[in-house]
């Protein structure tokens, strides 16, 4: 997360800043992986073979299938997704603006339950300190985290038309595009899964030839793919010309590729010079206010701020849907701890026992993907994962996942190997979950030690660090210089502060081999820049270099920091997928599809139906509506006048878990039925019963299976009615 | 609200384009009233004499006291609030930007808080139909929408140093100082009312010099400021070079007013011919969407669409604190409704005996301020409020702002004037709040007719409107005109087109006068453009037109839009001055400060502290905080060394509601004392029985006053220790 492919480009991996982002790398295999990537390229060419958009999926077990093992249909789900509102594209009677979506009510419902949840599980259990910042923000901290130089993409522009391409895409696509030219020519079957029959086929994506290639140019294409995103600008220029690349649209050649800031820039106030951008992570907010959230926490360690917003990233051509998009939600959080003593944490002992599907970096380097069940108390035991806090938030955030509906079977931590990470990190691991589009990198977990607040704190000159009082003081044993201020003024002159500072600076290891020098010669030579030649000489009666016992009451440290940064929209969009299923209608029309969503998450949780229009309903319509309010429970009342079966089946594509039918026995006797969305099975109670079991579903306590084996089973109305 | 003081001065305001704003002359009398107004202009010079920031208030109605009637003093809670980390200047470490601010831990819980009523009372209250839109708009939205032309104010350079001037503020401040040493001339007292004794009085502000002026002159120079909104750029810069005026900064002159559009610009995509900018406001996306979500509502009017989100406003140069900000959060709702029928509302009479203070616009244009206390339903019935709709959402915003706290004695809802409103509005009234800072408008609500989805369906040709079977098909009498196509079409040849598309144009009250041409002379003659000489003949076999008598089964309506429009941070500034108060503290030193939210919105429900940190409080202290977590009831535990006195002080400070003490009878019994924050009164419980007596008051279905009756009054540990 919060990755950009670009860092990884850099001659010496091992040592290349990486600004703010947990796994700069999945980019770096993806070339698309800045943000939150998908599968990596390493993985699509090397080991999977899965292949995104409009290509098959070659490695069957990559092949998705819905939450009850159906084969899934991606265009199926999606305009169940915009038929029922859960988003819509941004501005679409305009013509639309690519990625850019906003969310009907049913997503935005969703969305909103997912936030609660996560400021529960995280903000609320763990008392962090919740913080907002501007979206505004001045050019001159993004400066500092190194967004404004290195947060950027190549593009091309094609002469002829104009049109602007990413670099890195389009020597894949026109890559992927011969090889599978190849590969019919060879007569090996290549099953073409068309996006959206209605659409052409994009002219871009070249127009498939079957021609054949020789095995050394196959061979060297494989090798120019796995690694697409280690390619700087120049780089692909190069590759362009030399293997002829031309835009499938003109005919001609791009131009040669150029860096494109992937933020949104702006300017602050009416001057222009106030540069500013939109944030593209909401992470450097947080670091800012470090001091005072500090003393808001009265100076205890450890402790986390969180932080939940919009960022924003100008993708120069977004794809993938709901999955790149220029505007999304985060949520973040930054928790501080000690960089002493391994980086314990008090919790670590509730979690010991979860268990996670981790791909570790041995196995990645060893070109496999095998993943193990682990439990995390083992994993860093055994020192597959850093340290305990790293491991403690790696299991909530499995947890977290878990609770609101990720499918156990599609999850897995992906470690970051160590190219992919930050000079500065200490380890990194993606929570990745697989949909249609392959695995997708949907929380960022990473250990970025110091880095952030003391870049701050180095530009600013703010104390972004902990002072802590020392329960027993320590002794440091120490080599102390003592010059003799009356004399060495006078002696240097105007120069004397310049060697002063040049003394001071002497590290603790070069000072004993000066002062048995002084001792032994009567005087030391010392490096001065821009005294004399560069060399001083200091004579033993201006300067004294003894070992001496200094006493420290406090100690100050920068702390570093464990940082899961979860990208808010992409969760949502798994959750979609798997949560997606389809139930075949009895007529034996098209099967209708079902939102399995966990009740804690679903937009709404209850739906009303009267059986008919009868007046008789309405004062207990509203009665259990507001008896459901009272109770904290989101219902919708549906008395259209379709039949009851298509009234659940239009709630089972928005996800509702709970329908109760008012029917006549309701009105006579207070009884109501109340259906499962899953089953589509019934039970029958009074009022109380039935509000008591609604509770107890939504709030994770019981399931369905628990309430159909206390309450009698109902088979009525809903058989009644045909359903269709 | 939303409106812009631009928009006022145009010459004709009754026939003025004001898009997207709800009041668009609060500004007007305000000068800095685009967005949310403080108090008007007129009313400052004319009425109440209200004079803000470094002046004094010279009437005393308008100087504002603390919830408990003491004299306020804002100096001393903006340091609290800063100190408490309600807010935060963003970016401080780097200097800070002027206009953005960030929330910390308790002001982000009250923000939360806040919006989770506002979802509660309107949008589940009701059924609304939550969106979600991006802030990121393609230029041409906001084309349509007016405000890339006239969502502006004028600025001026100084020449000198570059400085960037509002004119109209500039103007406004030479004149008032000017105004000032008048008084100092004539003897006449003025109190200064510094706002930050540490802080140098800026220069720009005018170094008051005592210089008495002519009678005519301070005449005229009133008159400019009673209407310093109606100037345009080129009356504002004659004004400054008629009146000499320099900026006390440089001593030389600024430069011409030129406009400056005050939204923050961007580009979309790597191209830059895709403009674009952030929102101003979250309403055009919700009317972008309106076709989609009637189609989600099952096509039943009327319904409602609201969104919550983060608007932009690049202010010249803002001042007012948290009042003024470049990026603010907005809570908006857009309630479609017929516009025949009167605009009833089905739940009116829920709110017909809601008593509001209004001041209507007759009282405005007769020069006072003068309110009345008035049930919506009578001011409905007698014509004050244009309708019943309207008034239905004034009465529910009422409920809502006293549910969250606002001190019902400074509230008032001020009626637009008829030039104050868009040419298209039918009415318009905005909630304003009495602050320090004079009468904020928090709240606009507005009836906005059809505009907003006619001029984006105008554009884009989308239907934005509704279609409604008719019970009762209604019989249309009227003209109808029929061409003989086979001879038309031969006769006209390339111009029979132009000729039908004139003909088809012809408006229904002039096809009688031609029906009886045509049959007087055999032929008609009529203008078509384009077509010779722009008169065209036609003979009566190529043409008949006949009354005859058209049936329709449907009706086809644009919507009007009620529209009450939240500036949630604004809200939440007005709670910090409503609710706050001090406590004389009993050894005399400095009064302690207290907010007294009401516990819906307040960051923390329950402050639970231990006697001491005796270890055997710790089982009960996490016990206790368990137990409120699964009642939903927020909690923190303040264990640190300071007295218990102080830990209560400091969270008074935060607004906590309400304290559980836990002490060596606790670890006995089980019993623990519950304190109120508002009268530090203890009473003593039971655990099950404190924790029903939390929860009801968190509900809001009890007070402390209840709990003080139903449980025994407790004296102890907190007089025990000292109070500081």
């Amino acid at each position: 997360m919060r990755s950009f492919s670009i860092f990884c480009r850099t001659p010496n991996p091992a040592r290349r800043f990486v600004p703010r982002f947990t796994s700069p790398c999945a980019s770096r295999f993806r070339g698309r992986g800045r943000g939150f990537a998908e599968t990596t390229q390493k993985h699509r060419y090397q080991l999977s073979k899965f292949k995104d958009k409009n290509y098959a999926v070659t490695d069957p077990t990559m092949a998705t299938t819905t939450l009850k093992g159906q084969p899934f249909d991606r265009q199926v789900l999606d305009s169940m997704l915009r038929r029922r509102m859960f988003y819509t594209p941004s501005f679409e009677i305009y013509g639309g603006t690519a990625g850019l979506y906003d969310y009907g009510p049913p997503g935005c419902a969703l969305n909103a339950n997912v936030i609660d949840a996560w400021r529960k599980h995280f903000v609320l259990e763990e008392d962090m300190l919740e913080v907002d910042c501007t979206a505004l923000t001045p050019a001159e901290i993004l400066k500092t985290s190194g967004h404004v130089d290195k947060f950027a993409d190549w593009m091309c522009k094609d002469p002829k038309n104009g049109d602007i391409i990413r670099a890195d895409h389009f020597v894949e696509e026109i890559l992927e595009s011969r090889l599978k030219g190849d590969k019919e020519a060879r007569g090996v079957k290549v099953v073409e899964k068309e996006e959206d029959p209605k659409k052409k086929k994009k002219k871009t994506k070249g127009a498939i030839e079957a021609v054949k290639l020789d095995d050394a140019v196959v061979t060297e294409y494989e090798e120019i793919l796995a690694k697409i995103d280690n390619y700087n600008g120049e780089e692909l220029g190069e590759l362009i010309k030399k293997y002829e690349m031309k835009n499938p649209a003109t005919g001609v050649q791009p131009e040669p590729p150029v860096s494109f800031n992937l933020m949104f820039q702006t300017a602050i106030g009416p001057s222009s010079n106030a540069p500013g951008y939109l944030r593209p992570e909401t992470a450097q907010g947080q670091f800012l206010n470090f001091a005072k959230l500090l003393e808001f926490n009265q100076q205890q360690m450890p402790f986390a701020s969180a932080s939940i917003g919009k960022s924003f990233r100008n993708e120069i051509s977004p794809r993938s849907g709901l999955l790149r998009v220029r505007e999304f939600l985060m949520a973040e959080i930054e928790h501080y701890v000690d960089p002493q003593g391994g980086k314990k944490h008090a919790r670590f002992h509730e979690v010991a026992d979860v268990e996670l599907v981790l791909l570790n970096r041995h196995t990645q380097l060893s070109g496999k993907t095998n993943v193990e069940k682990v439990a995390i108390g083992k994993a860093v035991a055994d020192g597959t994962v850093d340290n305990e806090t790293l491991g403690y938030f790696l299991a909530r955030i499995h947890l977290f996942l878990k609770k609101i509906g990720v499918d156990q079977t599609k999850i897995r931590f992906r470690q970051h190997m160590a190219n992919e990470m930050a000079h500065y990190a200490a380890d990194c691991w993606d929570a990745e979950l697989l949909t249609s589009y392959g695995w997708i990198e949907c929380v960022g977990c990473a250990d970025r030690s110091a880095y952030d607040l003391t870049v701050h704190a180095k530009k600013t000159g703010a104390p972004l660090m902990v002072r802590e009082r020392l329960d027993t003081p320590i002794k440091i044993e120490e080599w102390q210089i003592d010059l003799d201020k009356k004399k060495f003024g006078p002696f240097f002159k105007k120069d004397g502060k310049t060697v002063e500072a040049a003394i001071e600076a002497i590290p603790q290891d070069k000072r004993e081999a000066l002062s048995q020098a002084l001792k032994a010669d009567g005087k030391i030579t010392i490096d001065v820049e821009g005294v004399g030649n560069g060399k001083v000489e200091i004579s033993k009666d201006l300067i004294v270099i003894e070992q001496r016992t200094r006493v420290e009451n406090t100690r100050e440290y920068t702390p570093n920091v464990i940082e899961p940064s979860f990208g808010i929209g992409r969760i949502l969009y798994c959750l979609y997928e798997h949560n997606y299923w389809t139930r075949g209608s009895e007529g034996g029309d098209e099967a209708r599809g079902v939102l399995s969503f966990p009740p804690v998450v679903a937009p709404t949780k209850v739906l009303l139906v009267p059986l008919s229009a009868h007046e008789s309903f309405k004062p207990l319509l509203k009665h259990m509506s507001l008896k459901l309010r009272k109770l904290g429970v989101s219902s919708r009342i549906d008395d259209s006048s379709a039949s009851i079966g298509k009234r659940y089946s239009r709630n089972d594509e928005l996800g509702t878990p709970l329908g109760i039918t008012i029917d006549f026995q309701s009105v006579q006797d207070k009884t109501y039925t109340l259906r499962d969305r899953d089953s589509t099975k019934q039970v029958r109670a009074d009022e109380e019963t039935i509000l008591k079991a609604i509770k107890s579903m939504v709030e994770g306590e019981k399931t369905w299976a628990d309430i159909e084996k206390e309450l009698p089973a109902f088979e009525g109305q809903e058989a009644d009615v045909p359903v269709r």
